[in-house]
C-alpha cells in the first residue's frame, strides 16, 4: 500500500449538533382522514364483506390501531399521514385484480403499498379508501441461473432477494440504500437508485418484465425473459417510476449479472465540502467507473456516527467521499484504487483510507446508510431532499445550498450519491424556530433549491419520487406540455382516477 | 498464444447458394398510392404552399421521381412501398412543430423518416400524406466532455456521431450494425440494438433526454443531463422504440462512456449450428461479459463473403461464433479471451481464431455486418426476421427453424446477436417457387416461427420493430390488455391518429 493510502482506523471526534426537544420527538403524528370534498365513495360494510370474500377474513384490516401503521411512509412531516378506511393483504395477483375491479365498480380510491419505506409519500392513502399491501406476496418464484434472470413477487424484501441470488453467484445490482427494509415492488414504483448506481444504474435497468394489475382490474404481463424487445411500446419502463399510479406491480422479471468477486472502498477526507465535490467530476472523467461515489459533509457523517456509536476518522475532515470499486480481477481493482486515490490527492484530499476487509467496509457503509435514520432521531423535523444535477454542476450547487441555509436560518446537511449528481440535501429545523416559521421557511427554501437545481439542468428528485410531498412544487417546474402528456396516459388507463390518486400530479 | 487459439488466416471455400433470377433482382418496385378509403385529407396546393412558407421552397418535394425514394425503407418486399404526397425537409424543431400543427388542423397523416434504413416499414408513408425527413437536422449540438453527455440532432448519421465522440476519448455504445447509414433519430424510434448490446445494452440505455414534437405540434423536452430522474413518468423511454407514432424526435441527449482501449475478436468454428448455439449460454453464464456474441450459419457467412469477395476460413465450418471482448486492461482482455476460447473448445468448437489487429477485426466484422446486404443481392425475395428468445432457449429454436424451412420449402439462413438471444432468421424464396406460393408459405412460416418464439418466452422483434411489416402478426400474439394500454396512450396523445398511422397496431 503506497504512502498516500492508509488502512482505515482512527477515532471520531465529538461534534455538537442541534437536537430537537424531546417533546417534539415524541409528538404524536396528526392523522388525517379523508376530506368531505372527496370525489370518491366511502368504504362501507358491504365492501368490507366483499373484500373478506376475496382475500379471506384474516387479511382485511379495519381495526383503527392497525390501520394507523399503514397511514404513513418514511416521509418526515406529520401532515403526511392519512388513515386508510380498510387495509387488504392479498396473496395472489387474482386477488389484487378482484380488489381493483371492486374499487373501480364502486369508485373507491386504492393505494398500493410496499414496505412503506418511501420518502415522498407515494404510499399514503391521501383519499382514504382501500390500501393494498403486497407484504404477503413475498416469494422468489424462479431463479433461472441459465438465463441469469429471476422472477419475484412485489412484496419480497430487497435484501432477501439479493442474498438468495448471491448464493448462486449472481448479483442484483439495482438496489437502494434501504435494502434491508424496502420491497422489490416499491423499488420499481419509485425507480429506486442506490449506492452502486454510478456503475450499475438504477432499478429500471434490471426490469425485464412485470406482471401488473391495471387500474380497471385487468391482469397483464409486460416484457419477459427475452433480452431485447421492441414489440410495441415499452410499457414496463413506463410503469417503473410511475409511483403506483398506472398499475399495481405483482411480479417482476429481474435481470441479474455476474457477482463481482473483488471490491475495495476508499474513504477520502477533505477540508471543505467544496474540495470533496470538486473531486467528483475529476474521478468520473478519469475513465474508471466507480461502483459508487458517495459524498458526506461533516454534519451528516458525525450524526450517523453518533447514532451508531461508531468511531471513524470523520471528525478530522470537513467533508468526505466514500468510493467503492469492484470487479473480477484484484490487480485491476487495486490499480483503479491507486489511480482514484492519486486523483483525490491531486484534488486537495487530506487523507485517503482504504477498507479492504469486509468488516471495515461494512462499518463505513453502515455510517453512510444510516445518515437519514440518524437525522430523524436527532432532528425529527426536517425535509429530506434528493435533488440531482449534472455531475459537473455539483461544485456550483453546494455554495447555493449554503446560501439558502443562511438565508432561512436552517441547517442543510448534505450527503448522497455524488457520482450520479444526486444529493440528499436535508433541510433541518433549528430547535429554536417555531413550527409556524419553519413551515413558511421550509416552503420558501424548497422553492429556491428546486429552481436552482432546475437552473443547473437538474431535476427535483433523482430517486425518491414526487409522490404527495413534491406534487405542489412539480406543477410549477415541469413543462405544461409534459404534464399534459402524463395526464393523458393516466386518464386513458384510469378513467375514474382511483389508483393512487393525488400523487405526482392532480 | 496457446495451441488452441490460432491467428486468423485461411481461405474461404466456394459454396453454391441459390440465386433469384436477374429479372426479379431488377424488378421494379410496385409503388402504391393512398387508398380511396383513407380517413385522411389529401395534400392540396394550399397545403404545399403553406409548407413552403414553413421550410422554404427548396425543402418541399413534390416531384414524383424524388418522392419515390422516400416511398420505402430497407424492408424487402415490394408491397412495402407507398409514395408520399409531399416530402418536407425541416431544418429546425420549430419548423417540425409548424408542420405538425398544419397536419393536425387539416387531418393529414405525417410519417417521420430517418435514414430509411429500417427493416420493418416504420418509415413508409402508408397513408400517403406528408413525409418529414430529418436529414437536414444533422448537427452535433454539444459535446459535454465534463458530463460525458452529447446533444445531437435526430438526422445525424450514427457513425459520424460515434467518430466525433471517439476523437474525444468517449464512446457511444448503443449503436446498431447499420451505423454507417442509420440516423440517431431512427435508432431511437426503433430502440435499435447492435453488435455490442450483450455488454453495453441497446440504444435506450443511452438516452438521457429528448426534444420532441408531439402529434399535436407542441415542442417538449423530456429528461436532460441529470444522471437520475424520477420527476414523474419516464416519457423519454416510452418514446424510445415507439416507432415515430408518439412524437417526432428532433434532438437527443446521449450518455457516453469511456472508450475501451483494448479489444480482441474471436472467430470460433463449429461443425453444426447446434454446437455453436449450445456454446452461447455456456459463455454467457461464465461471468465474462462479451461485448458482442454473434452467430452465423454457413450459408450466411458464405453469402456475405461472396458479396464482399472476402476470403475467411468460413468454408471449413457448419457454423461460427464471432466473439468480441473489450476493456481497459490488456491482461484482463487476454485472460478473458483464453477463458472464452477454452469454453468454446469444451463446447465442441473445431477451431478458435483470434483477430487482434484492426485490419483483421474489420474484415471479420465486415462479413457479419454485410450478411443482410449480401442476401438482398443474391436472393432479393426474402423476409428478414429478428426474433428473440431467452439465450438458454436458442438451442431449441434452431432445429425448429430447420423444421419450418423443410416444411415450407424455403431456405432459412440464420445469423445474429446470439448473446442477446436475438437471431436474424431470414426466410429466403427458392428461385423455383412461384411468387403466389411464396406469399402463402411465407405467411404460414412466419406465423409458425412467431408462435414457436413466443412459446419459448420470446418476442417477435428484438431490434427491428413491428412497423407495417409485423403489425398483422402482433395483434394475434400480444395480450389484448397490453394492446389496449398501448392504444390508450396513442389515442390520448394523437386523437386524430395522424402521426405515423398504420404502424405497430391499428
Amino acid at each position: 500500500m503506497p504512502e498516500l493510502i492508509r488502512q482505515l482506523g482512527g477515532k471520531s471526534s465529538d461534534l455538537d449538533i442541534p437536537q430537537e426537544k424531546t417533546s417534539s420527538q415524541t409528538e404524536k403524528k396528526i392523522f388525517r382522514t379523508r376530506t368531505s370534498a372527496s370525489p370518491y365513495a366511502r368504504v362501507n360494510k358491504a365492501h368490507v364483506k366483499e373484500l373478506k370474500t376475496i382475500v379471506g377474513q384474516g387479511n382485511v384490516i379495519v381495526d383503527e390501531e392497525r390501520l394507523e401503521s399503514y397511514s404513513h411512509d418514511e416521509t418526515d412531516a406529520s401532515e403526511y399521514a392519512v388513515i386508510p378506511e380498510v387495509v387488504v393483504l392479498p396473496s395472489t395477483t387474482e386477488e389484487v385484480s378482484k380488489i381493483m375491479k371492486l374499487a373501480n365498480r364502486e369508485n373507491i380510491p386504492v393505494t398500493p403499498r410496499g414496505a412503506g419505506s418511501g420518502l415522498s409519500g407515494g404510499a399514503i392513502p391521501c383519499f382514504g379508501g382501500i390500501l393494498i399491501s403486497v407484504e404477503k406476496m413475498n416469494s422468489l418464484i424462479e431463479l433461472d441461473v441459465d438465463n441469469m434472470v429471476a422472477e419475484v413477487e412485489a412484496g419480497m424484501i430487497t435484501n432477501e432477494f439479493a442474498q438468495e441470488v448471491q448464493e448462486r453467484g449472481l448479483f442484483f445490482a439495482g438496489y437502494p440504500m434501504s435494502l434491508e427494509t424496502c420491497f422489490i415492488g416499491g423499488n420499481i414504483a419509485e425507480n429506486a437508485g442506490g449506492g452502486k448506481a454510478v456503475k450499475y444504474g438504477v432499478t429500471g435497468r434490471y426490469i425485464m418484465g412485470l406482471e401488473m394489475v391495471t387500474p380497471t382490474g385487468d391482469i397483464v404481463r409486460l416484457g419477459g425473459k427475452a433480452p431485447k424487445d421492441v414489440s410495441g411500446y415499452d410499457l414496463k419502463q413506463l410503469i417503473v417510476g410511475s409511483e403506483g399510479t398506472l398499475g399495481i406491480v405483482t411480479k417482476a422479471t429481474i435481470r441479474l449479472i455476474g457477482l463481482p468477486t473483488v471490491s475495495a472502498d476508499l474513504l477520502v477526507l477533505f477540508d471543505t465540502p467544496r474540495q470533496a465535490i470538486d473531486a467528483v467530476p475529476v474521478i468520473i472523467k478519469s475513465g474508471i467507473v466507480p461502483t459508487g461515489l458517495e459524498f458526506m459533509d461533516r454534519l451528516s457523517a458525525q450524526t450517523s456516527c453518533r447514532y451508531l456509536n461508531e468511531s471513524l476518522p470523520y471528525g478530522e475532515a470537513g467533508a468526505m467521499l466514500l468510493i467503492e470499486l469492484d470487479g473480477n480481477n484484484s490487480k485491476q481493482v487495486e490499480a483503479d484504487l491507486l489511480t482514484v486515490g492519486e486523483l483525490c490527492m491531486q484534488s486537495s484530499a487530506t487523507q485517503v483510507f482504504v477498507a479492504e476487509d469486509s468488516n471495515t467496509k461494512e462499518r463505513i457503509w453502515n455510517v453512510r446508510r444510516n445518515v437519514a435514520e440518524a437525522f430523524k432521531v436527532f432532528s425529527p423535523v426536517q425535509s429530506l431532499e434528493d435533488i440531482v444535477v449534472p455531475t459537473s454542476r455539483i461544485p456550483e450547487l453546494i455554495p447555493e445550498l449554503e446560501r439558502v441555509s443562511q438565508k432561512y436560518g436552517m441547517l442543510i446537511p448534505c450527503y448522497g450519491h455524488a457520482g450520479d449528481g444526486n444529493l440528499h440535501a436535508t433541510l433541518v429545523k433549528d430547535p429554536e424556530m417555531s413550527m409556524e416559521t419553519w413551515k413558511v421557511n421550509e416552503d420558501a427554501a424548497l422553492k429556491e433549491i428546486y429552481r436552482i437545481t432546475m437552473g443547473f439542468g437538474g431535476k427535483i428528485s433523482g430517486e425518491h419520487g414526487i409522490g404527495l410531498k413534491r406534487k405542489s412544487y412539480l406543477k410549477d417546474l415541469i413543462d405544461p406540455v409534459e404534464l399534459d402528456l402524463m395526464r393523458g396516459i393516466k386518464k386513458a388507463w384510469d378513467p375514474k382516477n382511483i389508483l393512487n390518486p393525488g400523487k405526482i400530479f392532480d
